[in-house]
C-alpha cells in the first residue's frame, strides 16, 4: 500500500492549484494527485479546438510544473474510500493524510427525446471525445446548437469562423441568459447573427428528429429546425459520486457540502472547484456557478491550509467574474447583474458609460467599450459589473473583482487614481468605471 | 465685468474633469473655463499625430461634453487677479467665488549649448507649433532624440513607423530610467533596436552641431553624431506663473502648493494637475510626475468639494500609475519600483511571474505577459508592479492600482477571485498577478 501525507483526487484546474499551492505552504509532505485522463484539458479552452487552436494537443494542462514540484501522478480512479485509505479501480490502495476531492463536474444531457440518437454530441471534457466529435464535425455542415450560455455560443463562434451553418436555439428570451443582462444578450446575438447564425429565443427543443440519426429538432411551438448534426449545450452538474458512496454530505445539484474552509463534513477531507458547493457571495444561499477561477482561488486556499489555518479566508462565497468573446465582441461580468439584483429583492443604482477602448478614439484599433455598474442604493458598495468592448474587457472585469472584493464605494472609485495611455486604455477623462461610477452618483445625488 | 461662482484656469484633462464634476455637484452655479488655445489638445496623444493618427484634428479635446453641461469656455488668459477678480489679457475682468488653477505644464528646453539652432524641436501641447513640428519633419531623414524617458520614446517609435532612421541619447544608464526598473528599460530598448533605432545611453549632449540649422550633436565622451532634425525631450515643468504673480505659495520645480484638498495657500483658490505640487504617496514627499490620470484623480475631488468637504480624500498623494506600447512592447508600472523602494529605503520582497497573456499559449495571438511585483516585507501589502506584454498591460496596471490603493496584502491577493478566459487573459492556473504574489510569499515564507 502507497502513502502519501496529501492526496488530490482529479487533475483539472481545482487540483492542479490544490497540489501546488500544498506544495510551497508545506515543503516536506508527500503529495500526489490521483486522475483518470492521462491527458489534462484546460476546461475553458475546449471550444477553441473546433476552429482556432490547430489540434486539440495546444489545449493541455502540462504536467511539467506538477513534476518539477515533485507531486506524484496517477493515472487511476478512486472507486472508494475508508480509514484514511482510497481504493483505486486498478486494486491498489492509498493510504492519505489529508484527502482533496477536485472531481470536478461532468456534462447535463438535458432530458429530450432523440438525444441518444447518433450525431448528437456535447461538450465533454475528455480529450478521446472530442476528438471524435471534431472529426465528425469534418462531414456535416449544418450544425444546431441548443443552448445559448457561454459555452454553446463559444462553440458556435468556432463553428462559424470554420463555416458551418449554425441555428443556436435557447429556452430564455436571451442569449446568455444566466450570466448578463439583456442588453448585453443582445449585442452578442446581433453579432452572431452578422456573422450567419440562427437564433431561435424563448424555444424549447421537444424532440431532436431523425431515425438513427438525427436530422433536426422539433421546438414546442410547433415548428422543426434541420441539421445533421446536434451539440447540446445545457450546462454541467458536480461530481459527487465519491462524497455519495463514501458518505460526506452532499447535494446533488449543487455538490459537495463544504464550510468557508473547503472542510467536508468528514475530516481532514476537503472539497474544491466544481464538485464543491458554492454560496454566493451576496446573500449566502447556495448557488450553482462553475468557474476555473473560483475554483483557483479555492484551491490556494486549501492547499494553504490543510494542516492548520495559515491563510485566512477574508471573502465568503462565490463573486463570479468571468469573460468571453463571441463574434469578436469581448463580454465580462463581475459580481451581481441587475437581473440579479433585482431577484435577489438588493435596492439598486446603475450606473453606464460609453467610450473608447483608445483615445483618442480614431486610433486605429479602437474599439467601443461599454460599462454598466451595480451599486448599492445606501451602502454605495459596488456590487458587480458588465462590460462589452474589445480585448481588454478581460481584465476590465478583474479591475471590478477587486473592486467588489475590497467592498469599494462610489466615491472611492470616483477618486481613484488610474493609468491611461492612448494605445491602451481608454481616456483619462472618459475612462469608463470611472465615468460609469459617476453616472451613478448622479442618480442618487 | 462678469460674474461667475467657478472659474478654472486652464482647459486640458486637469481643468476639464473639474469643471464636470463641479457641474455634477453644484448643478446651479455659473461655471466657466479660461484657456489660450482656440482648440485644446489631447496631451498623452501627442505623440501619435506624428503617424498613428491621420490629422492632428484627430487628437483633440472636446468641448461638446462642457458645452452641454453648461459651461462657457474663454478663449483668452489670465494676466492677474485681485480680490477674486481675474484681469484678462483682452481687458476683460471676471469675478469668482472659487478658482481653480490648472494651468498644466510646459516643455523644459534643457541648457545645451545650440539648442536655439533651426530644425531643433520639443514636444508642445500646442497645436500650431506641432503643425510646424510634423511640417517640418517630412523633410528630414535622420532625427536624433535627447532624452529616453516615456514620450521621446513615443515620439521615436512614431517615427520609426514613419520610416525615419532615429538615434536615442539617454543620460541615464536604461530607457525609462525614470519610470521603471532596468530591466523593462532594457526590453524596449531591444525592442527598439530590432526596429532600427540607434541608442546611446550614459551619455549626455553637449552640444547641438551646425550653423544656424543642426547636423548633429556633441555628447561628453567626445563622440559626434550626424542628423538633420534634433527632438528635445526633457520633460516638463510646472506653469506656476500666475501663483508667482498672486501671491500664492509654489515651489520652482514642483508647482503650486496645496493641501490634501487641493487648496492653495489662498481662501476660495484650489490648483489641480500639472502646475500643482504632488506628494510622493509613500513617503509624503514632493515629488515631480505629471500623469493626466493623476490630475483626473484631482479634478474629480476638488469639482466635487470646491464650497465644502462632501467627497473625503481617502489617499493621500501621487501613485504614479502609467503604461506605454513603444516598438509593439507594451510596458507599464504602478506604485514603486525596486529601484525606487531602494532609494526610499523600503524593506521588500520581489515576486515575478511569467506566461502567455491567452490561454492557452498557442492561441494565436497570445503574447508573453511578465509580471514583477514589489511587497513590502513586513507589512505584506502590495507597494508597486510592472509589467510587460501585449496590449492588456494596459488595464492590468489598473488592477494593480486598485490593489495598491486598497493596501492588498500577499495573502489577499492569492486568494483572490479573478475571472479568466483562453481568448482574453492568462490561464487560471498562471495567472501573473497572482503568481507573482505567490512567488514573494514563497520568499519569506
Amino acid at each position: 500500500m502507497k502513502q502519501y501525507d496529501i492526496v488530490i483526487i482529479g487533475g483539472g484546474p481545482a487540483g492542479f492549484t490544490t497540489a501546488v499551492s500544498a506544495r510551497n505552504t508545506y515543503t516536506d509532505k508527500k503529495i500526489a494527485i490521483i486522475r483518470r485522463e492521462e491527458i489534462s484539458m484546460i476546461p475553458c479552452g475546449i471550444p477553441y479546438i473546433l476552429h482556432s487552436l490547430e489540434k486539440i494537443e495546444d489545449n493541455i494542462l502540462p504536467d511539467k510544473p506538477l513534476n518539477s514540484k515533485n507531486i506524484d501522478i496517477i493515472i487511476d480512479e478512486v472507486t472508494d474510500r475508508k480509514d484514511h485509505t482510497l481504493v483505486l479501480k486498478s486494486g491498489e490502495k492509498i493510504k492519505y493524510e489529508k484527502l482533496v476531492i477536485a472531481t470536478g463536474s461532468r456534462v447535463l444531457i438535458p432530458p429530450i427525446k432523440g438525444v441518444e440518437k447518433e450525431n448528437v454530441f456535447c461538450i465533454k471534457k475528455d480529450k478521446v471525445y472530442l476528438e471524435s466529435l471534431k472529426k465528425r464535425l469534418e462531414s456535416k455542415e449544418k450544425i444546431i446548437i441548443i443552448g445559448g450560455g457561454f459555452i454553446g455560443l463559444e462553440v458556435a463562434d468556432e463553428l462559424l469562423k470554420g463555416g458551418k451553418k449554425i441555428t443556436i436555439i435557447e429556452r430564455l428570451d436571451h442569449l446568455l441568459p444566466l450570466a448578463m443582462d439583456k442588453e448585453f444578450g443582445d449585442m452578442i446575438q446581433q453579432g452572431l447573427k452578422s456573422a450567419g447564425a440562427d437564433i431561435v429565443t424563448n424555444a424549447t427543443v421537444k424532440e431532436i428528429l431523425g431515425d438513427d440519426s438525427a436530422t433536426g429538432v422539433l421546438l414546442d411551438n410547433g415548428k422543426t429546425i434541420s441539421g445533421d448534426m446536434v451539440i447540446l449545450s445545457a450546462g454541467y452538474i458536480p461530481n459527487v459520486e465519491l462524497a455519495e458512496k463514501t458518505g460526506l454530505q452532499y447535494d446533488d445539484h449543487y455538490g459537495i457540502i463544504v464550510d468557508e474552509y473547503l472542510r467536508t463534513s468528514e475530516k481532514d477531507v476537503f472539497a474544491v472547484g466544481d464538485c464543491s458547493a458554492k454560496r454566493n457571495c451576496y446573500t449566502g444561499e447556495y448557488h450553482r456557478i462553475m468557474l476555473a477561477s473560483t475554483a483557483m482561488a479555492e484551491g490556494r486556499l486549501v492547499g494553504s491550509n490543510l494542516y492548520d489555518i495559515k491563510v485566512m479566508r477574508k471573502f465568503m462565497g462565490v463573486l463570479g467574474s468571468f469573460s468571453t468573446k463571441i463574434a469578436d465582441i469581448a463580454v465580462g461580468v463581475s459580481g451581481i447583474t441587475e437581473k440579479d439584483a433585482k431577484a435577489l429583492g438588493v435596492e439598486y443604482v446603475v450606473g453606464t458609460a460609453e467610450t473608447f477602448d483608445r483615445h483618442p478614439g480614431k486610433l486605429p484599433d479602437a474599439s467601443k467599450l461599454y460599462v454598466k455598474l451595480i451599486f448599492s442604493r445606501y451602502s454605495h458598495t459596488l456590487l458587480g459589473g458588465e462590460v462589452r468592448g474589445g480585448n481588454s474587457v478581460g481584465e476590465i472585469i478583474n479591475i471590478l473583482s477587486v473592486m467588489i472584493q475590497k467592498h469599494m464605494t462610489d466615491m472611492e472609485i470616483d477618486t481613484l487614481q488610474i493609468g491611461t495611455h492612448p494605445l491602451l486604455t481608454s481616456s483619462p477623462i472618459a475612462y469608463p468605471i470611472i465615468n460609469a461610477t459617476a453616472d451613478a452618483i448622479l442618480k442618487w445625488f
